[in-house]
């Protein structure tokens, strides 16, 4: 097996020397950009990956894998419309640098072509690879859907956060290995056992996400620390908050309007301190990812592979950008 | 072979009684709501009607009828957000009832939902569906592309618009006979006759549009006349006047903002009439009908069943409505 740097390279040359159909017109323009923005390509190098650990070629599940990064940008270049982001990765959105139709339509046609890829060559496995991946793309939408309607509510559980990110964010990226076990002819217990992985993985990159969005640093993270409190969205630290004793104070510093970004920043991760939810964050981070290495004990890989999957889960835990 | 009327009903009942799978979460709500708003159901009835006269049975392609039904609502969804369309069918449209987002998001879910039901029940045919479907949708995408650039264009020529409209118009209906062949197990040419008369009726169906917005009774035609003038639509009508000696004219009527509606409507009309557009209109919708017709003749179905989609053909050319 190559290295994570090697495999991530290789799908980031795939994407940039990607056919797109003649019938897509003038939105390959759209797409192109969107795809080509960059990024460590996790989903299509999970496929690939989990494709080559159990037996089969690189290139065996490189359709599958193009389609489920493909799908993934085209829920961003729609995200960033709904949510109104004008940048992304350092670059304007495409309905920052277009218009908000431009995005719509080059959106869905990303989502077309992500089809298309996904069922390329395929052959006798077409039925499962297309439930697999409508399935998880329907999770995808009904986990934004929660993440939205949460914005407008202040009761939030962590079990209700738990489960957006389950469909938001771990719904695609056990998508994207369930997708290499069926290319590889994989078994079903190997199948769930890389699904179990790929949610371990999943939950802990999101929470790794939303700690590091408040205790990261922003030279290293790339973006503004604190984003999150100023934009009151409910992760798994302010919904934890919201359980707790703690819950009127932190909805007080919310309904505060005039306090200054960086004042607000400090009350709420002074309680976020006071119930030391930094190190509980890092334990459940930890938790997934124990989780995640040991469900790679129920497929068949090799020593070797497994250590590559377990390199994978473990810098998550520590990573900082 | 029931009537139309019976196979518009059907599928009407069909999609009352849909099942959403689980995983689309609240989004079904959105879905529902724009996939019961009605209409003539043109497409998925082709789909049904070419399957049942090349030998299959009413079920045989009812999930490939319906994936194409559910794309054609995902796309209305779409497109009303891009217009700012705030009513259809006499309804508020789904943004205008929910918000942006609801519309984005549950047209994205409906789409995933049209690729479901399009690959169902599909079997060994699987392959050949899906490459008909997803390339008609990546038409149907360009073709909405085309037609948004010409709002801001003064040059269309009427062949730019033909080919426009046989996208985001005539490559659909194509799809749904297309399928309906398919699923009915019928030999390349057949397709091939199937896709020509889907063609032929599917120009002739927005070129009649195109009259009726112009030249139709409101009353009948269920929207107030004259609405793509005052839009300076580029329809088959004002891109032949373009390409006429009365271009300046047109332009002069259009650049003048000081007019009223209704002066406007009647200055355009007058140029029209010049020109002799309606009975030039009637004769082209007449052409694309006995295209549509004649293809009839390279399937091998029966007399009685080439009459049904001849009736529906020369209804078209006829319609008020």
């Amino acid at each position: 097996m190559e290295t994570l740097q090697q495999l991530s390279q290789y799908v980031s040359d795939q994407i940039a020397a990607l056919k797109y159909p003649a019938s897509m017109g003038g939105l390959k323009t759209q797409a192109a950009y969107a795809l080509g923005a960059g990024g460590k390509h996790l989903r299509p190098v999970m496929t690939i990956a989990t494709c080559m650990a159990l037996g089969g070629t690189k290139t065996q599940a490189l359709n599958q894998a193009l389609g489920v990064e493909i799908f993934h940008n085209f829920t961003l270049v729609h995200d960033d419309v709904m949510d109104k982001s004008d940048t992304r990765r350092g670059k304007p959105t495409v309905w920052a640098k277009w218009d908000e139709t431009s995005a719509i339509l080059s959106g869905d046609a990303m989502l077309t072509l992500a089809n298309m890829y996904v069922a390329r060559s395929a052959g006798e496995r077409l039925e499962r690879v297309l439930d697999l991946f409508n399935t998880a793309a329907m999770e995808v939408y009904a986990g934004q859907e929660l993440d939205m309607q949460f914005e407008d509510r202040l009761d939030v559980t962590t079990s209700e956060y738990l489960h957006m990110i389950l469909l938001k964010t771990a719904a695609l990226i056990r998508c994207a290995c369930g997708l290499g076990v069926i290319m590889a002819g994989g078994d079903d217990a190997t199948l769930e056992a890389m699904k179990a992985y790929a949610v371990g993985i999943g939950m802990a990159f999101q929470l790794r996400d939303d700690y590091l969005d408040t205790y990261g640093d922003a030279a290293t993270f790339g973006k503004p620390i604190g984003g999150d409190i100023l934009n009151d969205k409910k992760t798994w630290f302010l919904t934890s908050v919201l359980e707790s004793d703690e819950a009127d104070n932190i909805k007080a510093i919310i309904s505060d309007k005039s306090l200054a970004p960086d004042a607000k920043i400090a009350a709420v991760k002074e309680i976020y301190d006071r119930l030391e939810l930094p190190g509980k964050c890092t334990k459940l981070v930890e938790q997934y990812t124990k989780m995640a290495v040991m469900a790679l004990d129920d497929t068949p890989m090799s020593d070797e592979n497994k250590k590559f999957f377990t390199d994978i889960a473990e810098s998550l835990k520590t990573r900082a950008i």
